[in-house]
């Protein structure tokens, strides 16, 4: 999808925050502004009641769409940031839905149940010029890597992981915060649903036919390359028994010239697999530069440690400092302390 | 698809034998029986006028499928055995795929082009009870893997790549017909469009969503655990620019016991992406087993080059032995010589 939003209104109803990560997660990084939260279990209250975010970042929560408008007519997109189990809509969103299409706004979802199949919402989309980004479902015009990522003039930057959900999006979004303080031209390239909903844009790796999986990540690496630097999502784990071929396939369609190990501290097995144990740190450093190698080589130069379950900070910094020794480069947990040394390693004697 | 052909005519008009490897294949490994090859360029001629076959495999080649079931009445199915540029689907076919949908057979098509999806072969099928397998379409109830491959019972070996088109299916299928003349109980294990058709069965891992590819191996490694062994048909190499997510989603989902690494003869540069040199023998190995060892410890026990481009039975030893040497282990080539001390490696100590 290539949506581009300035305000948008994000639908998080009953769930904000803590079942909300898609929310959430455009809320702290979003290009895009947010305008009003809907969810009527907090209308009234403001998302820095609940969450911890810059106050810039901060938005008002509202009961329904008309309420968002009320407040802020300048809304054109409206971002479902929720996702029950299983992926399904629920009808109790269907009147917010209607009423962004009938103002002939976008509306943006990650759900598995495509709301441009919806034949209601479709027909408003068409009535009132709305575009439905059903950011789950691939491009038509996805084809073959051609091995042509190496090539781009950005420094290509992978977080690779230990496992599934050990913080890698994260990662490269705070770097990219890092680096675009720094005054630099940096780009993050999403390749999950929440990454394209924060992005706006973005190719679902893991949803795209099997022989494409590299392809779909030169297709962005090739759109971006001209910038100075991009920080590429990684997915899954090269070690993971079910996702290691959208992880292998993101490796080599992206061409990275430096990784990022992200890992949670105290996982031990992978995460839903618990007979496959996580090998130890030095182990996936050499199978990821291993695997590089032979396509376009590139290092794992850094670590990134998910500490949020170490209570104090100095267990944090140990349990940093041991990572880091392990991988031979500096490791931090972007969340509790800073990306800065992180950006150091990762940008080396880029510009 | 789980088609359970016995007898049956290959259509491969005016492209046999040279440019129909689909049909040279079901000819020459099928567990069914080829009943007739449908050419028009080459009717009245057999099949062992033109390729080297076992007598027992030969067959008639006749003008069409009215002339087909002329000879024989018992073919219950119709093998699409060629696939042009871009898999379309060429009109002058049509009468013969029409006659075998009115005579209720079933049609089995790896085209790009689905026949089901073609509004006439859609209705005759419908009215004679025939069914059309359009091999290239995954089913649609394929998940992720639960990481369960390891646990069947079967001898598992799988066949890794140093490129594409190096002769991992061949040699899967000549192992398992060496395997089934020793007695055991051996299947092969399909993941591409011609080893589907062949096989009558199996899921198109090219084809499935990447976040799939690991659990549509494991569905078929589950399916067929309690035979003796299994020889699953790998596809691309872990060091492809764009087809290494298929190949590490095979690995992974496989969990194979053994593996032999297949290569063709003078192939120094990975075929379409003549920047991207082949590593040495040895580095294969290491990549195939350190990535396989975390998820299902395996090791690469013997290797097979294809040495067609060799003139004489002196220079491909020559070369047969040189690559044994680089990987440690026997290397034949099972079509100019034997696949015996390839299958005694595989085996180890198994039944």
């Amino acid at each position: 999808m290539n949506a581009q939003p300035t305000r948008v209104a994000v639908l998080a109803h009953d769930l904000f925050p803590d079942l909300a990560k898609t929310a959430t997660g455009v809320i702290r990084y979003a290009d895009y502004e947010v305008a009003a939260v809907l969810d009527r279990s907090n209308a009234g209250s403001r998302v820095a009641d609940h969450i911890s975010i810059p106050t810039e970042r901060d938005a008002p929560i509202v009961e329904s769409m008309a309420d968002a408008f009320d407040r802020d007519p300048e809304i054109d997109a409206l971002v479902i940031g929720i996702a029950p189990i299983g992926g399904g809509f629920d009808e109790s969103w269907r009147s917010d839905v209607e009423r962004a299409l009938e103002a002939g706004i976008d509306v943006i979802s990650g759900l598995h149940y495509f709301l441009d199949d919806d034949e209601e919402f479709a027909a408003l989309a068409r009535e009132h010029g709305a575009t439905i980004y059903d950011v789950r479902e691939p491009h038509p015009d996805l084809t073959v890597s051609e091995g042509k990522s190496g090539e781009v003039d950005a420094h290509v930057v992978l977080t690779v992981g230990t496992d599934c959900s050990v913080g890698k999006m994260t990662v490269s979004l705070e770097l990219q915060r890092a680096a675009r303080e720094r005054g630099l031209d940096a780009a993050f390239i999403p390749t999950g649903q929440t990454g394209i909903m924060i992005a706006g844009w973005g190719n679902p790796i893991d949803r795209v036919i099997s022989d494409f999986t590299a392809g779909a990540v030169e297709e962005m690496i090739l759109e971006h390359g001209d910038k100075d630097v991009l920080f590429v999502e990684g997915q899954g784990s090269i070690v993971h028994p079910a996702y290691s071929a959208v992880t292998c396939g993101i490796l080599h369609g992206a061409m990275p010239d430096a990784m990022v190990l992200c890992h949670v501290a105290g996982r031990d097995a992978i995460h839903g697999y618990e007979s496959t144990p996580v090998p130890d740190p030095e182990t996936y450093v050499d199978l990821y530069e291993d695997l590089a190698a032979p396509v376009h080589p590139g290092e794992v130069v850094a670590g990134a440690v998910n500490t949020s379950s170490l209570d104090s900070d100095a267990a944090a910094r140990e349990a940093l400092d041991e990572f880091g020794s392990e991988i031979d480069g500096p490791a931090t947990d972007p969340i509790r302390f800073d990306a800065d040394e992180v950006l150091d390693a990762v940008l080396g004697d880029e510009p």
